[in-house]
């Protein structure tokens, strides 16, 4: 048996028997035969707690410090672990970012790893000892605590998992696996077993936040499969009991679209009679760009006489109000140009690596919608996904009516 | 102007205000023309709930876990004030022992400070920073976190002074200083405003819980000044508000007795009719000091006939049920002995440099006590110490009696 990399997140090592919970899991993959390192995050609602302290210090504050002190949650449940482990007759340890150490760049508060060394751990793990990793963190060049930003746990253990080699990398969290579609939302939603980094990728960046985005796509590089699973709710011994993200080479049957997400986090701006000549767009999302407003989806209209043209995009909903200001001062020199905005909208995605093979995906999903009554307002397209942009009322009717027409929906509920 | 080192406890950073009181000391020694240095605890309560979580999973723990999860909350409370400094203008910066690196030996949970690297704090001090250092902490031999057992802050804060030459390290804590007896007793106790190494540790081992006893041994032997004051009460400005402990030499006017301390931590254990013979006290005290049973004052009175003899000493108060059960082995060995015990004594004790050059200073004090009808029961001395153990319900007046008879009393109340 090989290496297993398990990372647990904040609210399954909530309180000292939710470790003790956790302790138990990794026992029990100890006794099937594996070697295991586990990533921590910190006891669920302290990281807030710490970084309270810090904004009510100063909300401009020195990410060096920042790092010193909110790296210390995932630290106390490392221990914690090692201890729970150690009284059900499991060696194991508890390893701080810097002894590890787990090398970043310097961008404190927001660091991405550079390189882990695995000599010390490979030697612990070698004598038969777990290796509990403080996840969310590492050692910058200057000698000090990074931290590898908001999710960075998951990033953490993926990274180790790759540094070692490991065969799987088990993200344990609150909810069981990815789902064909919310749950909430659509009664006949399907647990996925299967679904390749690109897949997963999309939906990350969709809403489905199951993973964070920044560890699939390390995964994707690393070739690491990762296999999202319940802390809660995950049957022992059973083998693969989440759902698991991996090269889409090793996924024999790819449905054509594999889930349907949707975001109601999104507001659209519309831009209307914009002199139609080089260097606008620049006019205008530069601003945006340096107030840290992330554009999302963009459509410029084809302008008929050749001189206005109209333009639509999405923000993230808690945006809007910063990118009305932003662009109140950006249009004046835009002469004669007008923009309105809405909150009310959601964006509905379908998501499949089978669209590359098959024609007429994104026409069923308008076809689809269209039947419904539902208008479409803005579409953009990657190469595995279509998103589009309706009137926020509609979403479930969307995402419900497009579960059905590309066949996801389960026999009985959850299957 | 010199080098300072500062150390706060766990009260004066217990809060986000508290910190920024904290701040506002140390800013103003900046603003005074020092270096500083800032040692400090954990916020109030943080170390009691880490020590908490790890004897939830385990009433034996790992203490090299043990460390690496007590540590964190030092930790947190240097990097918050270092960002409360830098919100004041003042450069600083957060150090954790590892960083320093402050080694220590190998006995996690209860490690001794061997070295402090001074280098890179050098470095950091000469740019103008403050050094936020926390304390409790340092850097086993194995690389891995150690923390020196309770009350190690103020051990840190010293080694500090020491290892920078520092010209003061002031100890901020929740009383203003050391007093001639305990304020809540004698009315008329004062503010004591130097005191020697010798009478502080004498102090510290009978009952006055200001400074730990072993920041006090390596102050002497370092000869580090070290002030007590409060980071409540103190008025900013002024030289020395506290109380200064130093060298003996440096005290011009010495006190025959400086204080009068009393504790009632305290419990008389009695053996009679022990057989006279060599090796009955190695029967009696081995098995106590295997149960880690803190044997303090111990009298043996003279055998009359040459065959039998009774031995009295004392223990601390929460120890009584484990002692007794110990003796209750022990005496089986010990032929005809049997044995008695009390918990209602209290040990009362003069403590003076001064001592050493007068005579009649001892029987002074068990005129006083008989004067007031009080029985001593058992007495023990040192070059500077006179201690007695009478009936706890004399306490307060014995300790008023000798403030007293030593001239010790203030002109109205605290002085």
């Amino acid at each position: 048996m090989g290496l297993l990399v398990l990372k647990f997140g904040g609210t399954s090592v909530a309180t000292v028997p939710a470790i003790e919970n956790v302790a138990n899991k990794v026992a029990a993959e100890i006794g099937r035969g594996h070697k295991v390192a586990v990533v921590v995050s910190a006891m669920s609602g302290v990281t807030n707690q710490l970084v309270k302290y810090c904004t009510e210090i100063s909300e401009i504050y020195d990410p060096r410090e920042y790092d010193a002190i909110v790296s210390s949650g995932e630290q106390v449940t490392s221990g914690l672990l090692a201890l729970a482990l150690q009284k059900r007759g499991v060696p194991a340890r508890s390893w701080q970012g810097w002894q590890v150490p787990i090398m970043t760049n310097d961008i404190h508060a927001k660091a991405r790893i550079k390189s882990i060394e695995t000599g010390l751990l490979r030697e612990s793990l070698d004598r038969g000892e777990v290796a509990v990793i403080a996840g969310f963190q590492g050692l910058a060049p200057d000698g000090r605590v990074s931290t590898l930003g908001r999710g960075g746990s998951d990033t953490s253990a993926v990274a180790v998992a790759a540094a070692l080699k490991a065969e799987r990398c088990d993200i344990y969290t609150d909810v069981d696996g990815v789902y064909t579609a919310d749950p909430r939302i659509v009664n006949h939603a399907r647990k996925i077993a299967r679904i390749s980094y690109e897949e997963m990728l999309e939906m990350a960046s969709v809403g489905a936040k199951v993973l964070q985005t920044r560890s699939v796509e390390l995964a994707m590089k690393e070739k690491v499969p990762v296999q999202v699973l319940s802390s809660f709710e995950t049957a022992l011994g059973s083998d693969l009991p989440g759902t698991l993200v991996e090269d889409e080479e090793n996924i024999v049957e790819q449905e054509v679209v594999s889930g349907v997400t949707h975001s109601r986090d999104e507001a659209k701006v519309t831009l209307r009679n914009l002199p139609d000549v080089p260097g606008v767009a620049a006019k205008l999302f530069g601003p945006l760009a340096d107030a840290a407003v992330n554009v999302d989806m963009i459509v410029q209209n084809v302008s008929p006489g050749g001189e206005r043209t109209d333009l639509t995009f999405t923000v993230p909903r808690a945006d809007l109000p910063k990118t009305i200001e932003v662009l109140k001062e950006s249009i004046k020199s835009l002469d004669g140009a007008q923009f309105e905005s809405s909150a009310d909208v959601a964006k509905i995605s379908i998501i499949g690596i089978g669209m590359r093979s098959y024609a007429g995906v994104a026409s069923k999903m308008f076809k689809t919608l269209a039947e419904k009554g539902i208008n479409i307002q803005v579409i953009t397209t990657s190469e595995i996904k279509v998103s589009v942009l309706i009137s926020e009322e509609y979403t479930e009717l969307a995402v419900r009516s497009l579960h059905t027409a590309y066949g996801l929906d389960g026999e009985d509920g959850k299957a």
